[in-house]
């Protein structure tokens, strides 16, 4: 027994023909559409691509019709899917959806998952996960939250406003965070309900616009307003919501990283097909020393992603909270694929800028990843604070 | 006689009424069209503005209705109208007209003057420099020029296609740079000339979409084929036109610095009144380390790339050419006013992403400058190759 | 009137005789002695060398034997010296040497400026300046001091302990920063006091072994133990002293800048030679990408921060403060010039690590710049509550 | 089979007796020494203890008194060894002793092996490794190699000069290349020789001064003069010297990572507990956001060197030739390594730069690394050419 790095074969089968579908039928749907691709056409045509190739839903078990991949699993097949823009949109593991998923598979009842994952894991509904509010709500800091569930006769009612729902408009159902008890800032209870798109409490407020633009059903502004629920629409236990959200969150955020290193990997091929091509001074770009140091940097911050991301994998899989390993991984992949992608149009030069290729699309894309999931300097703080206390700990 | 920092009062009082014009008049404006404003209606009510404020073309001389500033007095008054997308536009300053402008006061004959530039000064008409081609043509290598120009009788006939060239649509003229001697990657001779929007010979082949879109008039690729033009089109001297180049690129690599510092200034104070009044954790983010540091990362990557670009100024108003100053303050500028607006967004968190606040907008239009004008990469290599030629001389 | 960077005829000139001092004569000192001379013998040598340049002193009055150079001026000339380790001391205006006769100039009585000044503007003695207190007496927060002064007839008690007390060793009287009144952490008020080596009750503990070894007498930790001066000790008045540092820290804090830039300058030149001459896979360093990526990176941070420095020196010329300028321009520095040197260093190779050549050496000497005189942590902290503070007010 | 973290329990446990090891016996001699052992009395003694503790020589075969460990089982230990800068010699897997072990047990002849490695891998005598050449000799470029083996009646005569030969005063013997076919700069051929230390043909010329000090034995400058050896010094086949040096190489710069990343960890230790205990302003270090921000950086470099470094041993333990993960690995470790050692001195303040605590020392040992077995800039090089062919093979 030894660290090993060799993926399951079945993982590498999949992960293989993930990679054919992306390049065979995925990438032409990106390249027509400039990466944003908000139709439910194009979602059925591409997903239904996914199903006749066996790769759809890799994630979810195969009672629900997926592969049921571990997180290391996941590391390697959702890198490939992220290749492109809508690669997990094909494979149905695009956020939100695919941390729902992992949600409603962990806490939900036979019920509930009935009603909402099946639909969901096959595809044929999409969801939404309400838990951001607008300033002074629940952002970096989640005890800040503000949105309230008052107990009725026979459920609850919700009432609140939250931000930067992704998906929200076109989803079949939301999983709406709610303060059950205390108060914004004191910590206190929250808890997770399960709302129907037709309850005519919840209301797309407006899609909000922002520098990326191409998770399908936008970011949207949410209100609930006396949004009646039935008590089956608790979603876990009551004032447990926090829990369940680290449940969510810890994964969610790790399968980011895997989408976003796909990308980057994208990014760095565009660039090196340029590099490869385009000469100027008498010299093709590929043999100038500070073009090299860009690819070279490029390929280490991808190396060295993927390292942190198999090692928070690891520590998922072995049933660990996993909080400094996911944190480390999180912060360093996300200003990694930064880098990258800003390298990589740097090196397109002129072009990189231009909508003839889509390293300014994705350029856009990537830079939210920096803040949501956690911002870097509230990764870095915790890091920070773990470390001193195991310091502190160990030394004693 | 000592190093002075202090400027012309005159100078400093033209910048005071340009700050408050930019405040009162042009950021309304900018805010209500999300900073991308392509209507004449807007150019031309910002303009008429800038000429009730009195601050209108402050670089063209006073014969043409401007300030006759210097470099240096460009650096404080444009730092000022750079504080919003739209504030060069109101003044009359803004990319490609500026440089055309002080191209043409420099090279242009007396009836050039008053054919071309007297009503580009005064706001009347707009102007385009078609000089960039698509790959393998002139780039980051101007000697890569292949749009040729041929000698016909009473003229010339130029043929070729331009691409990236900012404003062409909707300009009255161009000032295209084509081939007169010697062949693509040789150097040879190139010359400039004036062509008239309404030669058939100048086609708008598209609107190449950018990351950047505030630029009036957008980056257009141009056809020129079979465009004849007379004798008197030729600006300047036949075959000096790489030479008029450099008369035109060195100050306009400044001028962009000056207008872009001002648009990181804009963006920190933006994340300055987000982390005043924002509070997470208890505490206001104006008060938390990691937060201070980015802020006070921006104090200095602005006063760093001021003091750069008044230095330039400082050499261009002397007469010199100014190629090692101009190259190193165009390289640090275009890198610090892309991480003071990275810096400023990530301080302002998800807001900064959302199109409620103008940050992911300034990202998008300030990442090409790190290519345009030169790319960093260009500019290091002639920065390094000075300093040991300068250092091979200084040593024997 | 604009802003200009032309140097004082007389200034320029200084500097020009200063830089021929420093290659003929000092560099050859430097050389042998691998950069650390704690010798007299090499002390007096190099000053009288200075002396019969005319250029002893640039920064004291002309009745102190100097040039009386305002701040700007000291940028130039300054600069030139520190392009050695050794050329401050042969100018005398090494640290702490310099920034005491500032002080002394400002604030000692006539009396007190015949008896120490006088003798060390000549470069008769030295001095030191005893304020830093080991952990948790004063550093980078000063209000921590911990040192007494206790009133006693006639004169005063000083007790307490000092260390990083740069040239204590050998110097003919320290200028000793205790507390008169308040508690450390409070403020309250602090007194400066000059006391004679022979004090008794002033005892050299130990030389402290540090990582930079080339300031003149070291770094020692000093013992003040029931050290009794006069009243005419006390220099300025009493409780003053928290001024009176300020007066002497921010003009030092970038005279510090000035000599360090230099030394960059050094740096870079090594590695220019290097480069120039040395080939490696058939080419000459010189001419590849990564580094000459590298020498411009270090022609831009060297160029930046002569700008910041000036910017900072004309403020202080003019009667300002100058907290935000200086705090920027000494936390750019210090990170630059290390940058400088670190880059210079790689460039040589294994011989840039060998004692073959100083910038081994150079290394060790700049690192802790980037702590004392104000860790960056300490500067970015201030000008980012600066930034703050400004912007509200001129938000309102 | 899925990607796994987990250690063989053997190599936990000589991995947590090593940590015992060096934190009991090692570190006091380490700080009572400064880092710098170079008497055969410590030596001994540290051996000894290790040979008690039974972690002695853990790479070499059992048959040599060894552990038999594979390079990721080396990973695990030699990083707890590198914990202090004498660990690894306690262990004998000190540069360059542990890659010429590996050289002679993959390469050498029975007899040679009795000869050499077996006293080698007992501790009883030390070795060197003489391959590189001062400018314009064999360094970066090993195709350089001006050396050379002259074939005599019997043997060979070796003449040419080394420098930058760690450990070879003292060496029982060398393993020196030396050109047996071709000239410098056109490949060609080379052989490796065993030479013994009694050898008159090799001698000692000078100890290189050096910034790194604590490698045992030093940094010699070698003469290699009418130098005859007998055929049996041939180590493998001649003119396949550049083969071998590969083999040793590649796992020399990956264990040259392992050691320094324990000495990484070291430093962030040695930081936090004085972030943990100092207090400046009022707080605690360890509560500042940018010591936070300094901290949590130094946890995810070292993370994400330890996740390249094992992939790298991964490749190799499957035989693989791994130059591109022992590239990417060695580029990001040593400059990882040298920004954990910087932020961890900046956070301990003045007290990093003295002699009370290990920080300079460390930061002078680490900064050499950035440069031999592969300057970073070299390394970048081949990690771009080899993504550029890698992509130009897949995207056909």
């Amino acid at each position: 027994m030894a660290v090993d790095f060799t993926s399951d074969p079945a993982v590498a089968d999949l992960a293989r023909r993930t990679a054919d579908l992306v390049r065979e039928v995925v990438i032409p749907v990106e390249e027509r559409c400039g990466g944003v691709a908000h139709t439910e056409e194009t979602r059925v045509e591409l997903q239904r691509a996914a199903k006749d190739a066996g790769v759809f839903a890799p994630h979810v078990g195969r009672d629900l019709g997926g592969h049921g991949l571990d997180m290391r699993g996941r590391a390697v097949v959702f890198e490939e899917a992220g290749y492109s823009l809508l690669g997990p949109l094909a494979l149905n593991i695009a956020a939100p959806d695919e941390g729902n998923m992992h949600l409603l598979e962990v806490v939900a009842t036979a019920e509930q998952k009935e009603r909402y994952l099946r639909p969901l894991a096959a595809g044929e509904v999409r969801s939404c996960f309400a838990m951001t509010e607008p300033a002074p709500g629940a952002g970096s800091d989640p005890s800040a939250l503000t949105t309230r569930a008052t107990k009725v006769p026979g459920g609850w009612r919700l009432d609140g406003r939250k931000w930067f729902i992704t998906g929200a408009d076109g989803a079949s159902f939301a999983i709406c965070m709610a303060r059950t008890s205390g108060e914004p800032g004191d910590g206190g209870g929250a808890t997770m309900f399960l709302v129907d798109a037709a309850n005519p409490g919840m209301k797309v407020l407006r899609h909000i616009e922002t520098l990326d633009e191409s998770l399908y059903g936008g970011h949207i502004e949410l209100l609930f307003e006396n949004c009646v629920v039935g008590d089956d629409a608790v979603l876990g236990e009551v004032d447990e919501g926090f829990k369940y959200a680290q449940v969510r969150l810890g994964p969610a955020r790790i399968t980011h990283c895997m989408r976003w290193l796909g990308l980057a990997r994208r990014a760095q091929d565009i660039a090196l097909d340029r590099a490869a091509e385009r000469e100027v001074f008498g010299s093709r770009l590929a043999e100038l020393g500070m073009v090299q140091q860009m690819i070279a940097d490029n390929e280490i911050d991808i190396a060295a992603a993927r390292g942190l991301i198999l090692r928070a994998c690891w520590e998922l899989d072995r049933g660990e909270r996993a909080g400094q390993s996911t944190s480390v991984a999180k912060t360093f992949s996300a200003e990694a694929v930064w880098r990258v992608v800003d390298r990589s149009l740097q090196i397109c030069g002129s072009l990189g800028v231009s909508g003839d290729i889509l390293l300014g699309r994705f350029l856009r894309e990537v830079r939210p990843f920096r803040i949501y999931d956690g911002p870097s300097e509230t990764h870095r703080w915790s890091v920070a604070r773990r470390a001193v206390r195991q310091r502190s700990r160990s030394a004693r």
